[in-house]
């Protein structure tokens, strides 16, 4: 997904190593991946921009290899210090291999929404699990 | 759930507004809490470690609320700026509600997960979104 670099919070992406990258590649019918990305607005007092990232992601759905998506904002759960509730939208989907998700990477519906709402959040964090 | 708080990543749980605060107390039935909490371990380099943190996190879909639990490791997805694969360990659970969210929390399968492994992190994240 296209961002701007300078936005990138400082300290993620640091190189720690995932465990079991080699293993990773699952095939298909194997473990799923598990995409989770977070959306921090420019203008977060604008729900027009919320709503049209909101819109934007559902249009995701359209994209084969997405099994399933869910979009959320932040939940009223309890304020612990472990809990970040400073995200404006986030983004679940799941897919059946890494295969998968780079198709849905490269996929031109995942690329007009970038085109098309990139515009709208100053920071991403994207975190991809393998279920085990 | 108990972390040390000197290991909270700094400048997290920044009191952000959450945009839909006052409509995300969900009525049963109504839109879903999604629970996904990223662990760094003390020992990451412990195999053992790791898995007795994956096995206590299984002993959590025994809690009555939980509607699906999901647990995972680095996904050996493309490296980007924005992808953060630095966890070692994720857990992702969905509840009805945040009123299932608390009783989870407070849960005795819950506090004995945590009094049990709690040594094992050094630093946790917890988002919990309500899907719209």
């Amino acid at each position: 997904m296209a961002v701007n670099r300078r936005d990138v919070v400082k300290g993620m992406a640091m190189g720690g190593a995932a465990i079991t990258s080699s293993a990773a590649a699952a095939a298909p019918g194997g473990d799923k991946i598990v995409h989770h990305v977070f959306f921090w607005l420019k203008r977060p007092d604008s729900s027009a921009d919320r709503d049209q990232l909101i819109a934007g992601l559902r249009t995701l759905a359209g994209v084969e290899v997405v099994r399933s998506l869910q979009i959320g904002v932040p939940a009223s759960t309890e304020q612990r210090d472990v809990v970040d509730s400073s995200f404006h939208v986030s983004e679940l989907i799941v897919f059946d291999n890494v295969v998968d998700q780079k198709i849905y990477q490269d996929h031109p519906v995942h690329q007009a929404f970038v085109a098309k709402c990139g515009h709208l959040w100053r920071k991403v964090i994207v975190y991809d699990m393998k279920t085990v």
